[in-house]
């Protein structure tokens, strides 16, 4: 086996700044979200109309059963309320026809705090749905958490509302009955006459758009739903204006990101696959194998990576103290010679070990060396352990590196690894899973 | 060689109404657009606004500029004009420092119906730049064309504009003097307090969003935009308020399509590129290279692909009568054996030779067939062949393809090929370039 080019060592300092610390596991896992918010000491509970048709998408699913990455959209709009520890539970409300697959849904992906109730023939109906079967269930609690209980409402088709913005919401409903997100207007609101001629705009800075979360103190949102009439159920879309009108409550408004848009379009579902490919691919865990050679060209391929918008962090294997490290969702493995399969299934199992591939599906990279004489990996055995990969959610693909004692060609090698693997993180592509790739 | 397996000739006969038409070049190119409007007998030109930093994307480049596909959104939006039979030239108006990338981006698409001038530091100062720009140059015109003139306003970031909305929007300011796209309310609107707080909510029936494009007879837009004030030019946003206040023009509103958005967010350039990619990728053409083993090859490869949402052409070459059917943006090609890399470099000239890729890369995926003791094609021959290409914006991959005598081994190699090749088409992955995927 040949040499590869000076290495600077230097590099195997775990102190040094430009090796990146470890994945933000908030972006995207359950438990960065674990820390309790100052002053959340009172009950909150979530109501996630999901009964939609999702006409305008174009599709005949339902937008928020459409999948990304292999997970229903409504998924991830639930994680987005699992990982808050204040919130206690939540209703999703669904038209009757889906309940079934609903609670498949659940089942499947686990979302231990939910509970499906069915849907009535208009948004408030089955939102007033969910608001009633949160009453029903909570008898037994205790008067003063009665009092209390704030309820967040949301859209289904929201996924990456953050635990930010929920909790101002929520303090906001407790402190003043009712709030709700808001976004600048996007474009001029007119008013139109009846012939379908411009009446008059309204001047922008004036007016917001209305958007979701919405919080509400329960027995104020409640009672808007007692008190409301036919017409309000039938025609009515805004929950702030019925507790304006039937309470008397001022809604509290709070400006909120540009993330909490509507998925409504086909073209939104690419949009938001889109940011959560992002989130995703901004980093991944060098696996070395604990081999010195291997080491070296990791520190190599690492540099090749400086120039690609990713964090990788180098590790040696999966047991032990690296355990901690196994929170990424892709892997990048180096294999010196075949019988280092052994070894990719040891990654599989310590990924499966976190329930993270119940999330995402985690990008296994496996790095081999080639020399000119040889292939380094049978691509038949590599396919086969990549088709049972993915049905464990880990799309395994491998990468050809070359050897070469040129530097200027071990360079481009290199690079052309670190181009290959930063373009299967980003991509998640099933169809190119168990393929070998050259450099 | 051994025989594939039974193949339905009855799919030869060129009538059968599987074998699905011609690419849709309208969809794309320029050429689907020529056809004249009935009516549309005085000029119309069109002002596009460009001048914006793009800070809500969150990115260093104004969005108009960002690459979708290696063109910039502004090209795109440029080339739905340019398609446009009807439409004389267009203005851009952009920033001072960006005139020269403009420049370049003209250049190098071959944008031969557009102008350029300098943006204000408002966007009503820039197209009143560019309005004016207009009356300058057309000092010459007969005296009742001026009369007549219409001229079309719209965002150089909102790429998917149709002629039929073109026209009438054209057509409607020809009647009325003023027109514009409107579209439904997403969200409530509402009006805020002083202290932020929900003071009522608009009944979004009687309200619209007004969008892009709009048109107006260019006598009415000059005259608005040299009687308006200072305060108009620093803080107004809508033209059709403008010529409601200083012409007395009540526009017509025209319902528009939803693709009218406009790219605000780094996902939108996500979203776009999503709606650019899916209408690359509804078609291709499959080239056998007249070998009837390779034909019968084709005609198993266009049943696999079924399944698939992918209409299939299949022609012997790319020469004489076949010209025709080469506005596609996918080919499909056979190679039996190495020397056939030689027929790939004349697909890649018939190409070229539409101008097709100065608007979209254009896929070229070689099947080689595999027996099982070699390879039918050498990998650094062909990453080369496709390294080149790149730089011609074709983007070469390979499939093998394993041959086999039994059936249902066959058919999997089949089904997967046509799942690779959906893929590649639908990815447009730059990184894969020069792969040779196994099946």
């Amino acid at each position: 086996m040949m040499d590869p080019p000076h290495v600077d060592m230097s590099s195997e300092d775990p102190a040094r700044p430009a090796n990146p610390g470890t994945f933000l596991a908030s972006q995207c896992g359950k438990s960065g979200h674990a820390q309790a918010r100052v002053g959340v000491d009172f009950p909150v509970f979530v109501v996630l109309p999901a009964g939609g048709s999702g006409e305008r998408t174009g599709l005949q699913t339902p937008k928020q059963f459409c999948l990304l990455l292999g997970r229903p959209l409504i998924s991830y709009t639930i994680q987005a309320f699992e990982r808050v520890s204040w919130i206690r539970s939540i209703v999703v409300v669904v038209a009757k026809e889906n309940m079934d697959l609903m609670a498949a849904i659940i089942g499947r992906f686990r979302h231990d705090k939910v509970r499906v109730v069915p849907g009535g023939s208009t948004r408030h109906r089955s939102i007033c749905n969910g608001v009633m079967a949160l009453g029903e269930v909570e008898e037994e609690e205790a008067e003063e958490e009665k009092e209390n209980k704030v309820v967040i409402i949301h859209d289904a088709v929201r996924p990456f509302v953050e635990e930010d913005l929920l909790y101002r919401v929520t303090m906001a409903a407790q402190e003043h009955g009712a709030s709700g997100a808001i976004r600048p207007l996007v474009s001029t609101v007119i008013a139109t006459t009846s012939e379908g001629f411009l009446d008059h705009s309204l001047e922008r800075a004036k007016y917001r758009a209305s958007e979701m979360p919405q919080a509400f103190m329960y027995s104020i949102i409640q009672r808007a739903y007692k008190r409301c009439t036919e017409a309000d159920f039938d025609f009515g879309t805004e929950c702030l204006h019925l507790v304006l009108q039937y309470c008397g409550t001022n809604a509290k408004l709070i400006e909120g990101p540009p993330t909490l848009w509507k998925v409504t379009y086909k073209r939104d579902l690419a949009a938001a696959e889109s940011v959560i490919k992002d989130t995703l691919s901004r980093s991944a865990c060098i696996i070395t194998g604990g081999c010195s050679h291997a080491r070296m060209l990791a520190d190599s391929l690492y540099k090749a990576f400086c120039n690609l918008e990713m964090e990788l962090d180098i590790i040696p294997d999966v047991r032990g103290d690296n355990g901690s490290r196994i929170k990424a969702w892709n892997f990048i493995q180096f294999s010196m010679n075949d019988s280092d399969l052994d070894k990719v299934e040891a990654t599989f199992a310590a990924v499966e070990g976190t329930n993270q591939t119940l999330l995402h599906p985690v990008v296994v990279i496996v790095v081999h060396l080639r020399t000119l004489d040889r292939w380094a990996a049978e691509p038949t055995a590599f396919a086969e352990l990549a088709s049972a990969a993915k049905l464990r959610n880990i799309l395994l693909y491998g990468v050809h590196l070359q050897q070469s004692k040129d530097a200027e060609h071990w360079a481009r090698s290199l690079s052309k690894a670190a181009e290959l693997a930063s373009a299967l993180i980003r991509e998640r592509s099933e169809a190119l899973v168990g393929q070998l790739l050259q450099t």
